[in-house]
């Protein structure tokens, strides 16, 4: 049995469609446990709509929420009858395996390293954001959690989401490439130019060497390695592109009767084509390296990614993915 | 009249897509004169083709290449016959005014530096990308010359690029934005930090605070500062993911009859409503703060994007922009 905390308060769909998101998840798949947090009474009322096995899903009621705007180390050090504060500690404590949010990313991110607490070795924890590719999903890391990172803590990342990515993926030798301006080994800023040599050294990850932000969205490579500004100015980038592309399309689809007819001509085969590219699909971003599994999901998170990312967490128990990392920091130390 | 130096052998579809750019640009607009700098038998041949006024287009011949993969700093050492250095060198002297290249970047970035110069004041010279976003283009620099900027020269960045969005495009009060991952002054890495009071200072200039990369498709400033290796990253994933999704949406509708007669349909709606996303009407990326103007368009230019790219260089002429930026170097050091 899989014991998943879940953060019934977090996210701008909260409760709703984060309980539902439970119901769906153990309904779906067998060997979960869940564990809502959040308020009691409010809680209740939303599981109260379903039927599902009583067995499967319980309530752990926590009295405050940490909101957006919230400073993060603030909130997570006042507000301990939080919802993100209260489920970390039962993953800290050891009653459950991971902890799902769609709350804020900050208070998340603290709470990460400061509650649940790093794998020993690992310098930092970096937010694994799973994007769509021509190619697959691809990991993207850091996609937000450490700024001004240094080139140790990306050869860590590679490490680690070379791990995720062919255990919890299914990807056999991930491709693991550096987001770079060009393709050359002395292209770059400082921070690249200091990691490639690093990557390259490393004979326990598949380096392929440079990958131009252009390549990302075609699948140049399988693990995606930068800082996290550059890694969430990818994410963000990826968003905003694709969803002013896709307005900008329906505006014109609807702009007059011929291209309404099309449009419904057009529907089943554009549906088909697209699903690829949605992103809810892949679940929410792994934070790895920490001593228990962190998920973060969209802030806008409906039922479906929900379910999708308490899922992703079997996985990550059963292939053992923390004592994969534990062993990688051993044959690096070993160096 | 304007004399614009065109570089006749640079970039993928050189030298015909950029001699009839060169055609174009003077049957579409008066008081430009053209100089085409390349081999001068392919460039003759290439002219030969066209009926034009024949005083105002006139070839300049070079007898070498440089090509993409050539280090830069080198090539414009040792080719001196090249078409970059020949046609930088008549701006260098007086005999033009600007140079427009779809030429290896690097070359062109060294060669603006090293022959034509910077601007007496100006610390780094920023390649200003147009790109185009739901409230019209914007300009994003550095978009790839300066890797690890620091907070001077970004100011100084945001300084040009207000002058150049004002009397080149034409927004008055163009909002300025710096590259962020999140909305609020505290966030950042060490160099928004930085950047972000010494911006808030300025007043010269129509600050706005960050801008999220998810917001520059929207249009949420016209005038978007970060450093080169940020702004290389959002040009090139602006690039990846729309020909990503524009692939797949061609796919899809390639896929059955009935999409197939549905994607007829939405032709016509949809190329009307797609046509504001056409980077290639914005022109190329001004280099700027240089003693003269240095354009570079991308490798895969076409005619109407030389055509655009020629044009646009006639109204930093006639505005006077390097006039304007001096000046505001003048307030800058006052200070």
């Amino acid at each position: 049995m899989v014991r998943i905390v879940v953060d019934a308060m977090g996210g701008d769909n909260a409760p709703g469609e984060i309980v539902k998101g439970a119901v769906d998840a153990v309904s779906r798949k067998d060997g979960i446990e869940v564990i809502l947090v959040g308020k009691q009474d409010v809680v209740e009322k939303e599981l109260g709509a379903y039927s599902y096995p009583k067995d499967r899903i319980r309530i752990v009621h926590a009295s405050e929420v940490i909101e957006t705007d919230e400073p993060p180390v603030n909130a997570i050090r006042k507000k301990k009858d939080s919802s993100i504060v209260v489920g970390m500690n039962l993953v800290k404590n050891g009653e459950a395996d991971a902890f799902v949010s769609a709350g804020c990313s900050g208070a998340i991110l603290v709470g990460g390293q400061f509650i649940i607490g790093r794998i020993h070795g690992v310098e930092r924890s970096p937010f694994g954001a799973l994007i769509p590719t021509e190619k697959g999903p691809a990991i993207l890391l850091d996609s937000g959690a450490n700024v001004d990172a240094r080139p140790a803590h990306l050869v860590q990342f590679a490490r680690m989401g070379s791990i995720y990515m062919e255990h919890v993926i299914g990807i056999s030798k991930p491709r693991v490439g550096i987001v770079n301006i060009g393709a050359e080994e002395e292209k770059g800023n400082a921070l690249v130019k200091e990691t490639f040599p690093l990557l390259k050294a490393c004979d326990d990850i598949h380096f392929i060497g440079s990958v131009e932000a252009r390549d990302i969205p075609h699948g140049g490579a399988d693990v995606i390695i930068c800082e996290a500004f550059t890694g969430n100015v990818i994410l963000k980038m990826y968003e905003g592109v694709a969803t002013v592309l896709i307005d900008t399309l329906k505006k014109g689809l609807m702009s007059s009767l011929r291209s309404k007819i099309g449009a419904l001509l057009i529907q089943p085969a554009l549906r088909a084509s697209m699903k690829d590219f949605d992103a809810s699909k892949l679940g929410g971003a792994p934070m790895l390296g920490l001593n228990g599994l962190v998920v973060k999901t969209h802030g806008s998170s409906k039922a479906g990614e929900v379910s999708n990312s308490i899922i992703q967490c079997v996985t990550f128990k059963e292939q053992e993915i923390n004592e994969k990392i534990k062993a990688s920091l051993r044959v690096e130390s070993e160096k």
